[in-house]
């Protein structure tokens, strides 16, 4: 029975993977993932065997993934960011555990830099107090919950970390997501936008509630909208922590 | 002038540090951080000079590191996990962004791997979908301000991350979001308990949310609760995502 490595991938730049990370995908047979992960590491992956798939084929990439490990191979699942924070870890451990114990490969999680770290690290330091991480994407989530956890978060002074702020399709979810937070902060509340985070197009926007538009973000942006207490500084997003400074 | 990097060394054990945070240590002339944090990466130091500070010490510590900065040298000032999340880029970037331009320091922020994502990826898949993460200090923020927070995130079905659970003089707050979040879910939603995490005293609990007691949890623990949809499955704690699986 061959072995099932999640892996986090991190970012995108190699500098930001974990050498756990690293040492599972170079010591894997077989690498599953999006294209345009697989594209992000191929300089790991040498000679071995692929299973690539598109967007939206998570569970026959799943199946690949534990047919090739009762093969007896080693496969290293890859994500982008963390594979454990909107990532792969759910459904494939979840499909493992659907098996028979006697034939179930062997599986591990490795965690990696996720989207809303590597945005806070851009940004400053916008997460020194609590927060909430709210995926946008209706695809597989109601629309009213997501908006729902929108308003909760916003009521509870959550700094909040927004995923999958837009896609082709999906275009106006931000700007409902603005409205609704303009009702509980102020007009000024900063809003950092950051953009392929990690990688060499990365761009970094920092603006406000009111101002900020669909039009700087993309769906490889991360929005990180400030607290009640957050403020901006020569440039950079800080929220407070409240050390008496004397 | 000499150069601040802010790093996040990752829940302790070198195999979960990025190249970026370790090459910062490696490159640095002077390191700085709480006692626990610099003897986890001690292998890493060699003769370097030492800023050892202990808790409660922040704005000494940073001032230190600005000091030896600005008298030429490169410092490391290390967070264990990532520094963006409770962690000191806050105060360190305010406190450099306070002096004249032409006497700021430059700084970098390193992100590491958080104690959420270290926990997460050990207990199976918990944050597969929209999260909340609260600090039960209460040291340098109101508690009544982190009930409200728990009661929003229960209102808005987050899973959620408890930072700092316990420590010994704090040993009843944990009992009393027990309490609030009964109010709002299962007694059988679960709860996983991870301490130390990727240290060699890792251990992992998973409980629900009317059983978990505090003897269980200690101030190197993170708590991690379910959402209304999270299961465990042959000792492992799962989120759905929703994925059709046919």
């Amino acid at each position: 029975m061959g072995k099932i490595s999640i892996v986090g991938i991190g970012p995108g730049n190699i500098s930001d993977m974990t050498p756990k990370a690293r040492r599972a995908i170079e010591t894997a047979e077989v690498i599953a993932g999006y294209n345009t992960y697989i594209k992000l590491i191929s300089e790991l992956i040498g000679g071995k065997k692929i299973i690539r798939t598109a967007m939206l084929q998570e569970v026959e990439r799943c199946q690949m993934t534990i047919d090739e490990a009762r093969a007896g191979k080693s496969v290293a699942l890859i994500s982008s960011g963390d594979a454990g924070i909107y990532g792969m870890a759910g459904l494939v451990i979840d499909m493992i555990l659907d098996l028979p114990e006697s034939e179930r490969p062997q599986f591990e999680v490795i965690a990696g830099i996720s989207a809303v770290n590597a945005a806070a690290s851009i940004l400053g330091a916008p997460l020194m107090h609590d927060f909430a991480v709210i995926s946008l994407s209706d695809l597989l989530t109601d629309w009213e919950l997501i908006k729902r956890r929108v308003e909760c978060a916003a009521a509870g002074d959550f700094v909040i970390a927004l995923y999958n702020p837009k896609s082709k399709k999906r275009v106006t979810n931000i700007l409902e997501v603005q409205e609704i937070l303009l009702r509980y902060r102020k007009k000024n509340t900063p809003v950092g936008i950051v953009t392929n985070a990690g990688r060499l197009e990365e761009t970094k926007i920092i603006s406000t509630l009111e101002n900020f538009t669909a039009e700087e973000i993309n769906m490889f942006s991360l929005v990180l909208i400030g607290n009640s207490q957050t403020y901006v500084k020569a440039g950079f997003m800080i929220t407070p922590r409240g050390y008496s400074r004397g």
